[in-house]
């Protein structure tokens, strides 16, 4: 018997997905599964959020309802997609308030909205824990979705807003701080909608996916899906100065914070590099070169030195946070 | 505050269901949401189940996987829907096995594939608690989805298949007697895709549901959304001699298991007196008229005799069962 402490969430899922046949227009572990429908691909993500394990204590109904959204409608932005609205399925303790549910139910109601969706339908089960599965829909035009791989040598890696905020705010709040930007960019991330519809639009996007786990991790996994290898510029990942003045107050390591924590849901994506006017001229400041894709292995360029970036992040099963 | 347990599952959702706004094409609290894409209907349902409360401690694996399937794919053909997938998100306990989440996963792929879909992605979390949440996507040209609604009085009342029989295996298997039909019945509910299509084409279908929590409550949901009542005809209603069989052996009573118990996943649908010529051409012996749209109440007519249908079924928060 094989215990999924042993091997980890990634790993079980992996192991899973290489179950499901290739009928699917994406690959399996991709953001989001995709059908198509009358020329235009429904692209769907689902994702579980339990307060025991994945969600600090402090967060509030309203936001683990956001959470909820948040999470998935980010996968539909990853795919470059526009949403169509968000089911939710949650699992309750009889003693549960029904006030609390309708607060979640605000929350993400409050998420979809954000992004011009709404919650569209739902369930609710007694359980002994509590749980909330959300599942978002979203559509895109068949030759314009994105996907983790396409990405070749030479193309430029970047992301989008900044990175590490959120790993901050976690660090915060454990250390009792009140950082209130911080735990707004952990607690009430936002989906990046109209930064992926417009990637998607620009055609000049090989790749992309949302940075859940972390922005190493996720590296490493355009790095799996495209077959291609990245050199990240630590000094060009674009870091908000709370994240230094919160490291610095509870002596954290920035760059643990910025590349093994998750919780940005910014999108890391490639372009072709003669495309970076058309991007500007798209996007503004909503984005930032990171690296390009062209070393033999992912690495991490500081200070002049090359060193490894490794291949870690946020692992449930396993609990590094 | 007002406890869940109190409220029960049915009215926590409708009072859920009404604080979404009416931009759907669907009422809230119909079997599925839909929204449109390219001139369709895109259907989709969610649903949690949980070994603890909803599924018998019988129930392997790969059985609680093909139901995490099944009673999402019923809700997709009670909206007259062709299948497009599933998602699936497990919350599962740490000391899960690998094994045991793959043979899920290949009972809701052997469900998928009966139904002429397949699993399309998914996700796993960790959790106190097992819960497998189901979200199938369905698409349905736009004038031939089912609704709940849209029942007219002098209409007939029907159901595909036979009712009781997954009660009957649940009160079976409660006393311990090998009734293997019966326990199929309760374990594998087979999803009514192919009937839910053609009686979405055959245009004579004015309302449908599956019933999930009984033929009693599913017959007072269909004459709420519709604003009709129905008269069901006790003697009309199709149940399989091993219903009659078990309740005999156990002492329990037939009308109960019938009409208050739940988890045969047929549908039931209302359909124009005139079309029934039609009806019989397409479906033969798959469906039978218990009844119609015509008393003042939803009523049961038994020997000769009116009396009320109860409006009670299986409802979680609440447990009857």
């Amino acid at each position: 018997m094989t215990l999924l402490s042993d091997i980890g969430e990634k790993e079980a899922v992996r192991r899973i997905l290489a179950k499901i046949d290739g009928r699917s227009p994406v690959g399996p572990g991709d953001d989001a599964a995709a059908v198509e429908v009358g020329g235009r691909y429904i692209v769907a993500s689902t994702d579980v959020v339990t307060r025991s394990k994945h969600l600090p204590q402090l967060m509030s109904d309203r936001d683990m309802g956001w959470m909820a959204a948040a999470v998935n409608y980010s996968d539909i932005a990853a795919m470059g997609a526009e949403p169509l609205g968000l089911l939710l399925a949650f699992a309750l303790p009889p003693d549960s308030s029904f006030e609390s549910l309708e607060k979640m139910m605000e929350g993400a109601q409050a998420c979809s909205r954000s992004v011009g969706a709404e919650v569209i339908g739902g369930d609710t089960k007694e359980s002994d824990v509590l749980s909330i599965t959300g599942t978002a829909l979203g559509a895109v035009d068949k030759d314009r979705m994105l996907l983790r791989k396409g990405a070749h040598k030479g193309d430029l890696l970047a992301v989008t807003g900044t990175i590490g905020l959120a790993a901050a705010g976690y660090r915060a709040m454990e250390a009792g701080m009140d950082c209130p930007k911080a735990l707004e960019a952990l607690l009430r991330p936002v989906p990046r909608i109209a930064e992926g519809m417009i990637l998607s639009s620009s055609r000049a996007v090989t790749s992309c996916m949302d940075i859940t786990d972390g922005l190493a991790y996720s590296v490493h996994q355009l790095s799996q899906a495209s077959g291609v290898h990245f050199e990240v510029d630590w000094n060009a990942i674009p870091v908000e100065a709370e994240v230094f003045d919160i490291s610095r107050r509870i002596d954290a390591d920035v760059q643990d914070l910025v590349l093994y924590y998750g919780g940005d849901y910014q999108l890391l994506f490639t372009f072709k590099a003669a495309e970076i006017g058309n991007l500007v001229s798209l996007l503004g400041s909503k984005f930032t070169v990171i690296g390009r894709a062209a070393s033999s292995n992912n690495v991490l360029i500081k200070c002049g030195q090359i060193v490894p970036l490794e291949d870690r992040g946020y692992e449930h099963f396993k609990a590094i946070l």
